[in-house]
């Protein structure tokens, strides 16, 4: 069994590795807009499942897997950040005729690198990747580290940072990082990166509001060097010069 | 120019947006190993570097692209991560000719990501990115950030860990971790990820030696949640559940 990451969009963002496990796969699963990339044909079977039940989606994958298909589970990004290789890993507890499988995890280009790609280089330096859903986890620890990573002078990447049903969970991230970073910090709002709706845009911490982001969006902070040059944004190499500079 | 990723080494892990620009390439420009992996072919001038040098070869790919030739600058990995993005948006500063040149970052599977999926998937939560050469920054901020992200019990991953030139800094990171962690928190050696030399190995932090690392080692400390499951590593997605198991 493959876990596969389809990277962010752009089919010139697959790697190799992804698109000959889904050549040889007999069955793909995943969530219904990430299997709809996946090209069908005869004999291969599609099992696209909505979103929030990624353990059922992972027990359904092993059980095909443990009757000999060739199944391949895909994510958006790479499977591995914020995505189905942990829940497949999950769903192993307790099973062990399940933890002899043979299971690999394809990597794939995660938002976040695609992202920064497309404003620049905002996560040259240290960088933290922070989920912003409250899906699952309290909201005093997406704050806590917010506040560590921020007081460390990190740059971040948020996941996630907004949807219909939670949008106070940014709106009070935000008015966090604008107290420890200050009003001239660079943020970045990069929405549907590497697809026909792909938008970049980099604003400060004064300019920036939540309504900026949405779930497609992947939002970037620079560190106190990010600086602006030309239409790039990015964050020098060194921490020495950028404190000298 | 395109500034590029080339993946951690294995050939199935370079994007087909990356082998594209290559293809078209006039002029590939890079440190002396990452040159070695392009294959020569008529109409292609290879430019090797070497280590330390960043800047200059920064200068030298854009004043090739200011002459009409089509330069990719190559990097292990992703270009944005610990690489030659940032150098080069670095070189654009006060020369705004260059600024108008069509640049673009091919991203690529950065050494983490490809390093986490061959253990399982260690950060599939929170996690931060440490480079621990302290060639670009004092020794100070690396111990700070480690103290930050550990604190606030994110997963981390450490890029450059060791050389012989600086073998201190990881001696008193482990430490370090040793005592905000405890023992028992989990630790994976990543060396050489995807080349025939790979080898992978998950301790604890008791278990843990300096000298399982090297220069060629991506290291990934677990957070407080990570566990083992048959051979693979894994941060549950949940925090919750992972505070009340």
């Amino acid at each position: 069994m493959c876990i596969a990451g389809l990277g962010p969009g752009d089919e010139s963002l697959v790697t190799p590795a992804v698109s000959e496990a889904l050549a040889q796969a007999t069955d793909v699963v995943g969530y219904i807009p990430y299997v709809a990339r996946v090209l069908a044909r005869p004999g291969l079977t599609l099992h696209a499942s909505d979103n929030r039940v990624e353990m059922d989606r992972a027990r359904a994958a092993l059980a095909l897997a443990a009757t000999g298909h060739k199944v391949v589970v895909v994510s958006s990004g790479d499977p591995g950040v914020f995505a189905m290789a942990a829940a497949v890993f999950e769903a192993l507890e307790g099973q062990p005729h399940w933890q002899e499988l043979d299971i690999r995890v394809l990597p794939g280009i995660t938002a976040m690198l695609a992202a920064a790609a497309k404003a620049g280089a905002p996560l040259g330096h240290d960088f933290c990747a922070i989920n912003l859903s409250d899906n699952l986890k309290p909201a005093s620890l997406i704050e806590a580290r917010v506040r560590a990573a921020a007081g460390a002078d990190f740059a971040m990447a948020f996941y996630n940072p907004r949807s219909a049903s939670r949008p106070d969970t940014f709106v009070r991230v935000l008015a966090l990082l604008l107290k420890i970073c200050g009003p001239d910090r660079l943020i970045t709002f990069a929405r549907a990166v590497s697809t026909p709706e792909e938008r970049i845009r980099t604003v400060t911490l004064a300019q920036a509001r939540p309504d900026m982001a949405d779930m497609r969006t992947i939002v970037i902070v620079g560190n106190a060097a990010t600086r602006q040059v030309g239409r790039f944004v990015y964050t020098p190499r060194s921490a020495l010069a950028a404190a000298s500079s």
